[in-house]
C-alpha cells in the first residue's frame, strides 16, 4: 500500500484530484491512502500569511520557512520513514524510470510550494529530492505533485483494472506507443488497419512495433539510440531505408545522380 | 482575452483547478474564460460508454470516435478558429516557448483523452497539434491539460499579479532559477546569504545569476550549451575551473602529478 501525504496551500484542489478515475479507485480498493495537510493551518497571526517578499528585492512571492517548516515536521510526525519531494523547476526531471521507483516506497510527503519559490533554508533542513515535471515554469507545485502521484498510483500492483496495461506503454521501452483503434470498423469513410481485424496475434505484435518504431522515430528521434534497437527494428529500419532511398535516387533526382550535363 | 475549451470525461476535476489559484485570479480579472465540455454527454445509449476494446486485442481501452468527434464539433462551433489540441504521451513536448507560442492565441480546445489511446481516426480529422508534458505515462490528459493552461495563463499579460514576475523564471533563458529567501534573517541557526541584504542591486544580481550557472551547472548541465554562455557566466566557469584543478592537483593527490618515486 502507498500512502501520499501532500502539503499545500490548495488542499480542495488535490482533494478533487483525489474524487476522480484512477485515484479514486486506488483510494476505494485500498491500494493508496491519500492526506492533504494545509500548510496554512500552520501559520501564525490573524492573516495565517504563508509567503514574504524576497530579500535582494525582485518580483514574485517566496514560501516563508516557518509554516512550511511546521507542516513538514506535522508530515514526518505521521511518515517518519517517507522522503519529502519538493516539487521545483530545477529538480530532477520525472521519468518513467523514476516514477517506478517512487513506486516502491511506502510512503511519500510531497511539498507543494509557489513554484517560483521556496526558502532555501527549509529545502536544506527537509528536502529529501527535488522532482520537476518538465522544463516550463507553473504557478504551484500542486499540478507537478498530482502527476507524480497519478504516474505512480498506476505502477502499484492491483490499483489499475489491469496490471498488464502499465508494462505496454509509451516509454517502458522507450518508444512511443502505438496507434490505437476501436469500434465502429468504419467511421466516417476511415477504416481500421486490416491487420488489427485479422485475428493472427504474431501480425498484429509485428504490426504494432513496426507502428510504435515508425512514430518514435519520426515524432521523437531523440528516444532511440543504436544500442537499444533490436533485431526486427533493424530490419525495419533497413527497409525502409531502401524505399526511401528508392524514392529520392530516381533518375534526375538531386543528391544521388550527377546534375544533367556534367556528364 | 485567452479562451480555454475542455473536453473530458471528469469536468468536476478540471472545474476545481479553476476553482484555485491563479486560475482563479485569471477568470475573476476576466483575463480568461474556462469551459469544460463532457464527452460523455455526447455518447449515446443508456450507459453513455465513451470507451471501447482496442482492435487486434491487449489491454486497456480506447476512446470511441463518435462521442468524442460530437464532443469536438461542439466545442469547434464555439470557437471556429481554435486549434485542437490532443494530450498525449507521443506529443511534441511542451517546452516554456510552446507555451509562449499557445499564450499567443485567442482560444484553445484541449482533448484529454485517456491517456493511452484515442481512435486514430478521430486524431487524423480534428486533432491539429498533439502534446505531450513530459516522458511518463499518466491515466488520462486532464493534468497534462492543465498543465498546460496553467503555463499559458500565467504567460498572458494580466493574469499575474506582477507581469515581471514571468520573465525572471527558470527556463526563460535556459538556466535554472536561483536561490529564494525570505524573512526571517536566521531561521534555526541558517542565515541568509549577505549580499542579499547589502542592497547592492548590481552585486545582488551578479550573486543571483553565479548561483542561477551554478545550480544549473550541478544538475541539469544537459541545459547549457557552449554558445549560450554569456560573457560573465565564461568568467565564473574559468574561475570555478581553477578553484576546482587547484583543490585536486595539491602535491599527492592523483592525475596531475607523477606518482611518487616516479621521478
Amino acid at each position: 500500500m502507498m500512502r501520499f501525504v501532500v502539503l499545500t496551500i490548495f488542499p480542495e484542489l488535490v482533494q478533487a484530484f483525489w474524487e476522480n478515475g484512477i485515484m479514486r479507485r486506488a483510494l476505494d480498493n485500498g491500494t493508496i491512502t491519500a492526506r492533504a495537510i494545509n500548510i496554512r493551518e500552520h501559520a501564525s497571526g490573524r492573516h495565517r500569511v504563508t509567503d514574504d517578499r524576497p530579500y535582494g528585492g525582485g518580483c514574485g512571492m517566496v514560501m516563508k520557512p516557518e509554516p512550511l517548516d511546521a507542516a513538514i515536521r506535522d508530515a514526518r510526525q505521521r511518515e517518519p520513514d517517507a522522503p519529502v519531494i519538493l516539487m521545483a523547476p530545477q529538480g530532477q526531471p520525472l521519468s518513467q524510470s523514476l516514477a517506478a521507483d517512487l513506486a516502491e516506497k511506502q510512503a511519500l510527503i510531497f511539498i507543494c510550494g509557489r513554484y517560483e519559490g521556496v526558502d532555501e533554508r527549509v529545502v536544506g533542513k527537509w528536502v529529501d529530492l527535488e522532482v520537476s515535471i518538465g522544463d516550463y515554469v507553473l504557478t504551484g507545485g500542486e499540478l507537478p505533485a498530482m502527476v507524480v502521484m497519478d504516474a505512480v498510483t498506476r505502477l502499484i500492483p492491483g490499483a489499475l483494472g489491469n496490471e498488464d496495461s502499465a508494462k505496454q506503454d509509451s516509454f517502458s521501452h522507450q518508444r512511443l506507443d502505438h496507434g490505437h483503434y476501436t469500434r465502429p470498423p468504419e467511421f466516417e469513410g476511415e477504416t481500421v488497419p486490416e491487420v488489427l481485424l485479422s485475428g493472427h496475434h504474431d501480425k498484429i505484435a509485428r504490426w504494432r512495433r513496426a507502428d510504435a518504431l515508425m512514430r518514435t522515430l519520426v515524432r521523437r528521434p531523440d528516444l532511440l539510440d543504436a544500442s537499444s534497437l533490436e533485431r526486427e527494428e533493424i530490419r525495419l529500419l533497413e527497409k525502409w531505408r531502401l524505399e526511401i532511398e528508392r524514392l529520392i535516387s530516381r533518375p534526375g533526382s538531386r543528391g544521388f545522380d550527377p546534375p544533367p550535363g556534367d556528364g
